[in-house]
This record gives structure tokens, C-alpha cells and sequence, in this order.
């Protein structure tokens, strides 16, 4: 049998379910996965695991009242966690503890997930220090952020579940990084109590795991709308843009590749593709996220501004103090902008029933100081909608690249059960181990 | 002298710059004010005489570096509170006390203010459990919700400055119905960190004042854009837009009679006024709040819900479970159509400089389960600019009614300024006293 801590985590439910396995095995095979990594990778900034087999084992007592039983979770580290600290990843906030669990560890640990332990993150999921993390293929490397420890951990075989949030691209970037799949839902649709704001028009909590049925788990979990419900399509049956974006220009070859790659697989299994190019409006939006995370990021930071002083760091003083002068004008055509394009990106539905566009411009980046570009992320989070990242492909360097998926708001049960469909389409290289 | 409770905020801090007054003197007369009136009034969740005038003393040893410097503040009992408890009214939350202040809490505690005590507010500034406040000038009405006790707080005299939120109308309607002032900024511009999330394209920090220049105090802690460099205008070149709204059918005596003498004040000090008709789609807008209020609700109550299972109230349970049935379409349609009248909204701005609207339908209502009807809010919540409560006048039962000046989205500044000019003379009653 597979060491229990390579499962997806929905094959993990299941054994659990039928009594082949228990939260208390599984969470040790992680906890001595993660021994043996930590070192190379180091995607966690918390981790106490007599605490974590101690809740495994009263998990194991309790009846099962979700797919969620027993399973663990990474939950990155600007999320709070009632015992467990939550840094940040800012020097400032070492030690903290919060009082109470983030909404959305609430809501697992009620339906008897473990919480493993905090995921390093950029700090507070911004910007400032980088996270530790090394790409779990290559330590050279960047496994992306902001959510870096989340992301490796997942791809590492550490765990497979973990919370990360997305205002750029810092969720689906790593999972494309990573090799994984990741769901970044519609904005609103899961409470973002408990998790750091830095622009909360943009800010949005989503999950990774090993395969599409791994994101169902926790959508269901969310009652995200529709999930469970929705007919399973025939991909003979299915239409995809393809959407190159208006910023194809900074696409690099793994990224091309990728892209290259999944149009090819979609249209050999019988998929009706069609290049979807976007009204001229969609290529103010990268801008407009631009302007929208940093004039919000004002009323974010502000506090820290004035109760740190100069223990604060420069992004963040900046982002305080408004050092790139954003006008209230600008913040008023931003999100007029984003509502236009929203509206607009819904009427494509009628032509289309998802679009494929880049994870990622390539491959993760070398050093850490880089976590990646978040160009082909931004315009989605600012549109609300889903986006859910796919594993493809191998880059030049032979680290992953991945393709997303993208929907209307609301729409997260009819992407689901979309990429339920394509992934083992798409993702060629990892489809017949899950 | 005054008694330093009475006092308006901005006159206190000016007396404490002047060193004619103490934070502890000021906050020793508060307390004295409670003292004498908490018994009928209610307005305090939690109080730590001791412990507040520990602050202030330590608050007198410091430098003054903001007009904050000294003054206390009430804080809504859904705002956390790291040194004194956070219970939301609700009875799962009874001791629960959260590691660190509320962003709002911390920018103003950094800058010199006095965290007085914790002031109730329905459960959750929701629904569910309605605070325990009666109205201070008659005790078998409601002071308003769900900022019910900083409402009656601060139009009792006991304290001259609180935080409030507002996601449908909790905000300016307690305003209105305590005689008081109110800011509620635009949405995004004051960080939510710390407040409960009810629906979190709506929720808003505001607060409560005595005077313009009260809220111009806190406006300037949160650095709105052009705060303080906003020219005073002369009541004769403004253009005020007399806007009944598209729900003035539900209006009621003290209500028409507040708006209807604002006008006819207004107009007699050489304003410009003219009626308002907004476009038809603004008709719209009470059901899109609804439907946004209660579509996000869902998520904000989920693990509520998990957690606290039976013992959570049926409000919010139905909530957290959909009981109106809202649908994808519907949230969607809700959210469109707000950003078609938001930036309808601004382009009415050409014509005039603010918009005069009723603040609530009439005065306070009887008993304190009907904390009062946010028929005149909800629209303007959901479009995001500013709103700013005045007193006007007593209704036909002796309660006072205020209205409300509104403006575009970041024109807080403006909005401030505009209501410096006229709120002496649309408040005549107790503009001679501030």
C-alpha cells in the first residue's frame, strides 16, 4: 500500500471511511514525511506533533460527519489558529496566539479535519519577508507565494489539504509551481474571518489538494453553492475558451508549453475548443487589481503602521502611507472597471462552459526572493469568479507548470465538476496515480 | 464649566491640548455620567471604571501626537478588544476575549484615545438577541441597532466618541434616533480587521460624534483621503439634492417633518436645493442589499453553525443555511445591479454637491425588540459612499430625528466638509450648544 501520506485526500477519506486507515496513522506517516523533508523544504512554521497525533486520536473516537474525518490540514500561518501561534511570518508577531479559530479552520476542525500545523507564508500574505520555503523538486528554487509553505507541503507529500489565500495570484501560482490543484472559490463565498486582510475586494481563502475530488471535500465542506449536485459532463460534451489573456506577453515557454499542451490533450479527447479572445476592456484589469490591492492596502496596514513605528517594514509603510499616490479617481475607475468586466465575463458563459487560461507565466523562479508574477492571476481574483489550477506539465528547468480553469461567480460546483472531467485529460503526468 | 462629559469631542481635545483638561478628569466625569445613568440606560456590555482611569492616566504622561490625545471612546461589543471581552451579545461568547484590538481599535488607541468600555449591540450586529439599551429620553423605546449602545452612549452623554458598523442601516439610524452625529465611511476605506463579518461587500466601521468636527477627529486617525484639506464651502454655493428615495412611501411623521424643515432651512440660508429623482434601477436596491445581507450571511454564520450547533440562535441558523433560498443568480443580479447605481450615483454629482435623504423613517420605535427599520440605509450601504447622520428635530413623540447627507464613494472628505457648513444650520437645535 502507498505510504498513507501520498493519498490524495480523498482516497485518505475513504480508507478511513471503510476502517483501512485512521486519522492517527495518517497524520504520523505526514509527521514522518515531513521529518525527513523538513529540512530541505521547510513549508512549516509551526508544527508540534504530539499535539497533532493527540488530536488525531480523539478524532478517531468521534462518529464520522463528513468526508472530512480525520483528514489533516496545513493551514497558512495568517490564519489564525486558537492553539497553535499565528506569526505572519512577521517579526512583530512572533508568539502571537489568537483566541479563536479563523472561521474556515472553525468550520473543518468542527467536521473532523486535524490541523496539522502553520504553513509558512510572504508576510502577512503581502509582501515584506519572504517565506523560508524551498521548491520541494528543487531548493534552488521559489515554490511561489504567498502561500509557499502551503503549496509545497501539499506538493511534497507532507499533507494533502491546506488552506492559502489569493489578493494577486498566491494561491493558484504555487499550486501551478507545485505540481497540485488548487480551487480559489468566488470571492464571498467562504468567510475570510480570521485570515490577515490586505485588500478585502480581493482577498480569498481557497484550498489545495492532490486531485479535483481533493477540492470537492472542502467545497463541500463550505456548501459552496450546487457542489454535489451537479451532472458530471461527458468532455465530448464540453466547450472551452481558450484564453491566452491580454498579457500573453510575459508567457515563458513552460508556460506556453502548458497552455500548448492542454489545448492539444482537451482537443484529442473530443473537447470543443475555441480561442476566446477578451473585449479590450479586460486589459485594464491587471492595473486595476494593482490599484485596488494597494489602495486598500492603506486601511490594512495602517495599524501596524502606528503601533510597530519602525519595526515596521518598508512594503508595509508604503503601503500605509500610500507611497504610489493612489487617488480616490483611480479607486472609483478600478472598481467600475472590475464590475463591467464581471458582468461582461458572465455573458460568455452562453459560448463557452469554462475557460483555460495560464497558471503561471513558467516555472517557479529561482532564488526565494522571487515568488513569481502574479500577471496571470490578478485579473481573475479581481473578477470574482473560481479559478482552479491543474497540474500539465514539465517546464525547460523540469519543474511543473499547471493550467487553470476559470468560471463565472458563483459558478464553483459546475467548475468543479468540469475539472472533475478534464483533469485526467489535462494532467497527464499525475492523472493515473490519483 | 460644562461638565467635561458633555462636551463635544473636539472641544475636549482642545481643552486637554490646552492643558485645561485631563484624560483622567474626562474620563473620571464619564464614568460619573455612567454611573448616574447606566441603571436606565443600559449602554455598556463591559466596564472597567478602574482600569479606564489606569489608562488615562498613562495616556496623560504621553505626548500628545493626535487631536484623539485623551478621549475616550465606546467600542461596539462585536470589535475586538485584546485587554477587555469580545461577546458580540451573543450568549456562546460570554468571557470570550480575543488576543489583539480590532484594527480600528489599535489605530485609535495608537494614536492617544481611551478604550472606555464595550457597548452593546444586537447578537452579532445581526439579528438574534437585541441589546438590553433603552432609549436615554424614553426608556420604553429602542435607542436603534444594532449599534444600540453606542448609539444611546453617546446621546446620553456619556461618552463623546464610539465606533459603530453599519451593513444595513445600524449605523445612522441610532443616529438619528439619539440625536446624535454619524460617519459611516466608504466601504473599504477603514479596515474591518477585528469586526465580526456579517456580509462583507457591506459591513462598515463608522462612528459616532456630537458634532461634524467630532467625526472630522476620527476621520483624520483613519487618514481619509483629503481630510483636513477640504476648503470649508459657504452654505450659498452649495447644491444640495433633496432625495426622498425610491421607499418614501414608508416614511412616517417625524421622518417627513426632519426632512421637509432640513429643506426648508437649507433653502432659507441661501442653499441651492432641488429635488432628486434617482434613475428607476435605484428602486432595486433595498432587495439587492437584502440579497447580498443574507447571501453572505451564509458564509459568515457557517461555523457558527458547526460549532455551536442547538445553542445557536434560529437567526442565524437560517442564515448559515440559506432558509431565503437565495440563488446564484440572484446574488449576482444583486451584485450588478449595485455597481450600475454606484457609478449612476456618482455621475449625479455633476449637479449637486451632497444629497440630503431621511436618516430613518421616524423616531425611535416602542419596546426594544424593533430596533427600527433600515429602509432608508440599505441602499446607501450597499452603494458604498459616505453618509453622514445630523440631528434635525424632535418627532410628534419627543424623540429626536435626524437626516443624513450622502455622498459619492471616497468623497468622505468632501462629504465632512459640506456637513461643517450646514450641519448649524439644518441642526438648529443643538447646533448652539457644540
Amino acid at each position: 500500500m502507498t505510504e498513507p501520506c501520498f493519498l490524495t485526500a480523498a482516497a485518505a477519506s475513504r480508507a478511513i471511511a471503510d476502517g483501512r486507515l485512521t486519522s492517527e496513522a495518517l497524520v504520523r506517516s505526514c509527521l514522518e514525511r515531513i521529518e525527513t523533508r523538513d529540512a530541505a523544504v521547510k513549508a512549516w512554521l509551526h508544527l508540534d506533533p504530539r499535539a497533532a497525533i493527540a488530536a488525531a486520536r480523539e478524532v478517531d473516537k468521534r462518529p464520522r460527519i463528513s468526508r472530512l474525518h480525520g483528514l489533516p490540514f496545513g493551514v497558512k500561518d495568517m490564519i489564525d489558529t486558537a492553539d497553535m501561534p499565528t506569526t505572519h511570518n512577521s517579526a512583530n508577531w512572533q508568539g502571537h496566539r489568537p483566541a479563536r479559530d479563523a472561521a474556515c479552520v472553525g468550520v473543518v476542525r468542527a467536521l473532523g479535519a486535524v490541523i496539522l500545523g502553520k504553513t509558512d507564508t510572504v508576510e502577512f500574505a503581502a509582501a515584506g519577508r519572504r517565506a523560508a520555503t524551498r521548491h520541494p523538486m528543487n531548493p534552488a528554487h521559489s515554490p511561489g507565494g504567498s502561500s509557499s509553505g502551503s503549496g509545497a507541503a501539499v506538493g511534497d507529500g507532507q499533507v494533502s489539504l491546506a488552506f492559502g489565500t489569493q489578493t494577486g495570484g498566491s494561491l493558484i501560482r504555487p499550486a501551478s509551481f507545485n505540481g497540485i490543484y488548487a480551487l480559489k472559490p468566488t470571492w464571498g463565498t467562504v468567510s475570510r474571518e480570521g485570515a490577515k486582510i490586505y485588500a478585502n475586494s480581493l482577498d480569498t481563502i481557497g484550498w489545495y489538494g492532490r486531485s479535483v475530488e481533493d477540492l470537492v471535500l472542502v467545497a463541500e465542506a463550505f456548501r459552496l453553492d450546487g457542489v454535489g449536485h451537479e451532472p458530471a459532463p461527458a468532455p465530448r460534451a464540453l466547450r472551452i475558451g481558450l484564453c491566452r489573456t491580454p498579457y500573453w506577453s510575459r508567457i515563458e515557454p513552460g508556460g506556453e508549453r502548458a497552455f500548448a499542451l492542454a489545448a492539444e490533450r482537451l482537443t484529442r479527447a473530443g473537447v470543443a475548443v475555441e480561442d476566446l479572445v477578451l473585449p479590450d476592456a479586460f486589459g485594464g484589469l491587471f492595473e486595476a487589481q494593482d490599484t485596488i490591492m494597494f489602495g486598500e492596502g492603506r486601511a490594512a496596514f495602517l495599524d501596524e503602521l502606528l503601533i510597530q513605528g519602525a519595526r515596521l517594514g518598508r512594503d508595509f509603510v508604503d503601503r500605509a502611507e500610500n507611497a504610489k499616490g493612489i487617488t480616490p479617481d483611480r479607486m472609483i475607475a478600478a472598481h467600475d472597471l472590475a464590475a463591467e468586466c464581471r458582468r461582461a465575463f458572465s455573458a460568455l458563459f452562453e459560448r463557452v462552459d469554462a475557460v483555460l487560461a495560464p497558471a503561471s507565466p513558467g516555472e517557479a523562479p529561482h532564488g526565494l526572493q522571487n515568488t513569481g508574477d502574479h500577471v496571470f492571476n490578478a485579473m481573475w481574483t479581481l473578477l470574482h469568479g473560481p479559478c482552479l489550477s491543474i497540474p500539465c506539465t514539465l517546464g525547460p528547468g523540469g519543474l511543473p507548470v499547471g493550467i487553470q480553469l476559470v468560471g463565472p461567480r458563483y459558478a464553483d460546483a459546475r467548475l468543479l465538476s468540469i475539472a472533475a472531467a478534464l483533469a485526467p485529460v489535462i494532467d497527464a503526468e499525475t492523472a493515473a496515480q490519483s
